[in-house]
């Protein structure tokens, strides 16, 4: 196979896109795709200060040399969860990439910040880890964004993260998740006070497949962690993926059809569908949740915080 | 396992009912299933007349016992699709059945009628197979019925070839079929004439699975024809149907929930997609059709049927 554009020796070859390319313009495809969506989709501008979510896994690392070649100011926040070597093996690899570019990294700890891990979280509350974890991370990516004074929340999901949540959201009809299943969530703002209570959210690799983006990582020599998060196991996400990729091998571009033709199409018939609830203020921490007629509301994180620590401090007493 | 209902010996189970059922009650039940999705969606009452696209499978004989168990007046229609011993083979279980119930069975063939075979139509008009079969089939069934005076058209499409369709139309978002996609379709009248020139069509079989109408048609020792059409091979509904399967061998019930819960929560955003043209009838053979502003519009089918025997014609000149 030959590179589309020189005629050298490809290296990679994208199916749905009908074409292979040799190292130098696989790159340089990758930076355009992801330079695509940022334009396409209104993502952020040159002069904001991007937050990018870290993980230590191929996605975060690619997106983050991306935006870094293509002259972003992209701060690296690294979130320690706490799940044994693998949180240690990951947060190396977030900190050896941030130093090997000359990049800033932000690194916060769940159990320093809020006194539990992941496991710890799923033992006590007893749902399941992918849950508490989601939840944790979309809490505390939003905290430090508006707390260190960022426009933007940046995160590597990539076209099948994106199809995978949607297929899912399809499969159950979640229609108030898939009125706000969109590359780019705006901020929000609450009353009168013009600080946002949730940060712009984008996702500039919805263009691009896992697959693409491991290569790329590769191809750039990222020292990225190649292990999954060992608490995935039996997560429904995957078996969405999998389901899905069946379908990407015998029809190359399923996913992508799928995916920007709900954006084209189908998006904008479930807007709205769950705004039927007023957003208040949490009592306790003053994030944004839900008015469901409480009279002190408080959000989810707190709600679950305080019934892992609760559960704990329990568990502790009965030891003594 | 036991049955649910007598504590029999189960022959049946029904993973997503978390059931078993003994022969007597499995039959009962599905039964029932039939009767529900009739009364739930007023599909027809007792003093319609209805004409039951048979295929001599075991969806459509099946459906043809429980209609006339239930006591409908359910004539059966058989449409010759020219498809070598398959054809042969399933008018032959078509016929059989009908002469062992007792039952009206209205036989034509898309040769006599019209001058070719499905293989023919796919290899005059360059099409593939299912396509120009699944057109002639509509547009046949429609015409019987109406010709011949049935109050409805009833066809045997179980819950998992619904889920199938409706999983093709969500990943290329075909917001027009979506927004058909129902289990009944009302007839449709034009200008003044009261007579219909769409028959309503109906799907009573919604509520059951594939495995679970092969063990009905088992169980009653009806004997259908069980090998697929030849024409099948790399059918896109098959891989929908694979995918999906995977999901439900995972998660009892997805099925179900993906289906049903897209009528309750989603169809209607979709209603009303595909009526931007207005309905006009086909200057060939009076069908209703899409006016697309042609001067003398015609039909689909019509333009096929023409392409074809052209075609047939050109061909047998040539080797004249």
């Amino acid at each position: 196979m030959k590179c589309k554009v020189c005629k050298g020796h490809a290296v990679v070859d994208v199916r749905r896109h009908n074409a292979g390319f040799c190292k130098d313009h696989f790159v340089e495809h990758v930076r355009k795709q992801v330079a695509k969506s940022v334009k396409e989709f209104s993502m952020f501008s040159p002069d904001e200060r991007l937050l990018l979510a870290v993980s230590g896994g191929k996605d975060s690392l690619a997106l983050w040399d991306i935006l870094l070649d293509l002259g972003y100011d992209a701060t690296g926040f690294y979130l320690d969860l706490g799940i044994g070597g693998y949180s240690g093996r990951s947060k190396e690899a977030s900190i050896a990439f941030a130093e090997q570019r000359g990049a800033k990294l932000i690194v916060r700890s769940l159990g320093e910040e809020h006194g539990y891990t992941v496991p710890e979280l799923a033992r006590l509350t007893g749902r399941v880890p992918c849950s508490g974890c989601g939840l944790n991370k979309r809490y505390e990516f939003n905290r430090a964004a508006l707390e260190e004074g960022f426009d933007v929340l940046v995160t590597g999901h990539n076209l099948d993260d994106e199809v995978a949540t949607l297929f899912g959201n399809v499969l159950h009809w979640n229609t108030d998740q898939l009125g706000r299943q969109a590359p780019v969530l705006e901020e929000r703002v609450l009353g009168d006070s013009p600080e946002p209570v949730l940060v712009r959210k984008v996702k500039p690799l919805v263009r691009l497949a896992e697959r693409e983006t491991a290569a790329y990582a590769l191809l750039r020599g990222i020292d990225y962690i190649v292990e999954e998060c060992p608490m995935v196991e039996g997560n429904t996400q995957h078996r969405y993926k999998e389901a899905i990729s069946l379908l990407e091998e015998a029809s190359p571009g399923t996913k992508h059809q799928m995916y920007f033709g709900f954006l084209e199409k189908a998006a904008a018939r479930f807007a709205g569908s769950g705004d039927g609830a007023q957003i208040v203020r949490c009592t306790s921490c003053g994030a944004p949740t839900l008015d469901l007629g409480q009279e002190e509301p408080r959000c989810s994180f707190c709600k679950t915080k305080a019934l892992a620590l609760t559960r704990k401090e329990q568990g502790s007493a009965k030891e003594c």
